[in-house]
């Protein structure tokens, strides 16, 4: 079990409302004075309840007041250990959302002995009682920092315990594994074999699979949590900067649609079909003396390489041989990538050029057969959804409804891949008729790695560094 | 009575949290389909319990659901009409405050028949619903805008009905009044008179004082509520800038010392005491041909009349005959305004110059007895306590538990002031033996001002343009 943390015993505050004024807005208290100290500055409107006398999950309208001033009218909501999100008493307090009044009551909640919650402290509460598993208190925070679909679907099956289950299903298995291996270290002298090692060997390969699917489904993961990543190469005139706001723009719209408010602005990333990309910043290829050089070339082919889906923005109305140059540079580069080509500027061309493009594109569809080309205008929004389209297949993520675990964290990767170590080694010992002790060792170091993840083993300085990426509230 | 707005029969829904990420966020909908909407995405975790079910009042943890999908673990609150702060079903959703997430269920609420809320709108269903009147509801939206101790104070008052109450009052009395004087006009041909007219006369003028006093109130409300506003004038290179900076910045860290988050930025207003004021941007008066004149004097004298509060800011190290004729200039300005005198750059002066700034600072005070003088240094932040202690001074607010009802809406103060004319003339027509149906219809129009304020006499149109003015959620 985890490490409890020395202030636990603490009841702690915090605005749990995004920051800024609102309608209402909401402060959370926990702990086991939460009651004791909201009922200090919280007064029913009727006068026969109270806070201290109130049934759980209900409500209750009354006045937060300082001294003798009212401060707000509010909503109080009472939960009792153990069925709250921290799995302590907890009161949330509903007021009126502006930032004076919410910074008055936790002044005041902070006068009456609460101290403010450490970011992520609700959270790590929620762990350490034993409600939720670390990896589950992880997806918590990845489930509000998600702003796709996919990735908010993997946060939410991870927090739901869906990863957690498979991981103690194989510990579990592990761990009659070893108890029958260590059986038979107790009658070692005897020479007895409980377990038919050739089934023990199966059964392992097995574990040893799924942990290696576990893990390697981490790029994956990785990709639709922090966005697919994606560059525009091109030459500068080619127009890269007008696709991409063209992208990004419309995208912005469509998310703020709802909400009325601008969204914070995140810079060059859209959501596709329910998917994240990103696009990594690349200079526009210049031409100098004719030729293709410039200060900025390496550096662009350089982060094309850190790139999964590049699209090559060719300039239609300027269809010259450096295209042909470009194209010894960049297909090279996109052996392992999903590419795209793009004609842009098609608004602009008339027959003559017409002929050279299309002799262009037969040429490189020869260098690189199958890969999709497409004619647009970023300017006058031609083609945009098609690119769009392009873009979405080129990811080729797993499908929306399946029910595949995927790792998205990289702390989860790291464990996987040591446990994965620790099998492979149990396979070889079982299949080279190593001494028992070895194999249990090394079974037992797999448990070790994979309990890290859902929190079963771990110390403080993890648990800090891993609640520390939390917003304060949650 | 109040006209219903045609669409109240629609259930509605809104974020009514701050626009953002967070720990959480809160969807209301509200309407009588509230509950069945709900229930259409929302499944309990514990199957046995449903919302339609479910007490008024309580909490019940749950999934929101999209077909099969879950979007998130939530906790929804049922309110029951009229027990809600819309005095409609409501049911509020606590979900995880992802702004994807947020976006999803309002989307699924639209789906399943609910409408977005217009801004204002569930403020709007609590008047519709006669569970508060209309100077209620404009209170809860300067409740919200509240950045300062004493806006906050009066929002909160007013919305609690302080104000309603005193209005109620004043209604009631004249109403009791003009009951009679009609009960006068009905038996008018045997001239008789049930009502003594000196004792009316006393009562009416008690009447017609109190709502002076009211409408009077506006310009100290006004003040509180938006600021009292401030003008630094000065020589351009008198310091200024550094001292506005000064006074902003120490307050703004003020602000966000506990939300731990930066606040909007409010350009140049500082909360002082409780007590918010507005500085006025004002041009610094520069020096031409050794005579003031400036294309931008006139505008700076200008901004200067709007001021209530001025701060005369004298560059001492340069302290020459320019103050002299600036103090012709702005003395005879700030005749009824509070002003304060403050010499910046206290650490840069000598002995020389000191001796010259005290013959300055006494041929000032010949010219203007008892004003406040300063030595400062923005720049070193000397003397900026001293000054902050003057402008609470100066702007000389009633004191923090004075229980006074001052009115803050320009929206009231015109229905006061519109109510007093017509309570003045129900006067002049008892001095001077006016015909009694002429006095009753100047009381009645005195009660249809009065009725205004608390929306008994109102229409869609100021409704609409009140209601405008709230944000989305609220």
């Amino acid at each position: 079990m985890a490490t409890i943390n020395h202030q636990i015993g603490d009841t702690i505050c915090a605005i749990a409302t995004p920051a800024g004024s609102g309608g209402i807005a909401v402060i959370r208290v926990s702990g086991s004075n939460a009651i004791a100290m909201c009922d200090k500055i919280f007064r029913p409107a009727h006068r026969s309840k109270s806070l201290a006398t109130q049934p759980a999950n209900t409500t209750l309208f009354g006045y937060i007041y300082d001294c003798e001033e009212v401060v707000d009218e509010v909503v109080a909501t009472l939960f009792r250990t153990p069925h709250s999100f921290t799995g302590e008493d907890t009161v949330e307090i509903a007021c009126h959302g502006s930032q004076y009044i919410q910074q008055r009551i936790v002044t005041l909640l902070l006068s009456v002995g609460c101290r403010m919650a450490d970011p992520g402290e609700f959270t790590r509460r929620a762990f350490a009682s034993g409600r939720i598993d670390l990896s589950q208190a992880e997806a918590v925070a990845d489930l509000i920092a998600a702003t796709s679909a996919s990735a908010h679907r993997l946060a939410i099956n991870q927090m739901r315990g869906q990863f957690s289950r498979r991981l103690s299903e194989l510990r579990l298995q592990l761990l009659d594994f070893v108890s029958l291996i260590e059986l038979e270290l107790d009658f070692s002298e005897e020479d007895v074999q409980f377990a038919d090692r050739a089934k023990l060997l199966t059964l392992i390969q097995e574990i040893s699979s799924e942990i290696s699917r576990l893990a390697s489904s981490f790029s994956v993961g990785n990709a639709i949590k922090n966005g697919i990543p994606v560059a525009i190469v091109g030459e500068t005139n080619a127009g890269k900067s007008t696709l991409l706001n063209r992208l990004v723009h419309d995208d912005r719209a469509l998310v703020s649609d709802i909400h009325g408010t601008t969204r914070d602005v995140i810079e060059d990333t859209i959501t596709l079909g329910g998917i994240l990309f990103r696009f990594i910043d690349t200079a526009g290829i210049r031409e100098t003396n004719d030729t293709i050089e410039s200060m900025g070339i390496e550096r662009t082919f350089g982060k094309l390489q850190q790139s999964e889906i590049a699209i090559w923005l060719i300039d239609s109305t300027t269809p010259t041989l450096q295209v042909e140059e470009l194209a010894q540079r960049i297909l090279p580069l996109c052996q392992d990538k999903q590419l795209i080509i793009v004609f842009n500027k098609a608004d602009l061309i008339d027959s003559t050029k017409k002929t050279i493009l299309e002799k262009l594109q037969t040429s490189l569809l020869e260098q690189r057969p199958h890969t999709p080309t497409l004619c647009i205008s970023a300017k006058n929004d031609q083609g945009i959804e098609q690119l769009e389209q392009q873009l979405i297949e080129a990811a080729g993520l797993p499908a929306a409804d399946n029910n595949d675990i995927i790792v998205t964290n990289a702390r989860h990767h790291q464990a996987l891949t040591h446990a994965l170590y620790a099998i492979t080694r149990v396979a070889d010992g079982l299949s080279n008729n190593i001494p028992a002790d070895f194999v249990a060792q090394d079974i037992r170091e797999c448990m070790h790695h994979l309990g890290e993840i859902t929190g079963q083993i771990t110390t403080d300085d993890i648990l800090g560094s891993i609640f520390s990426r939390f917003c304060i509230g949650k």
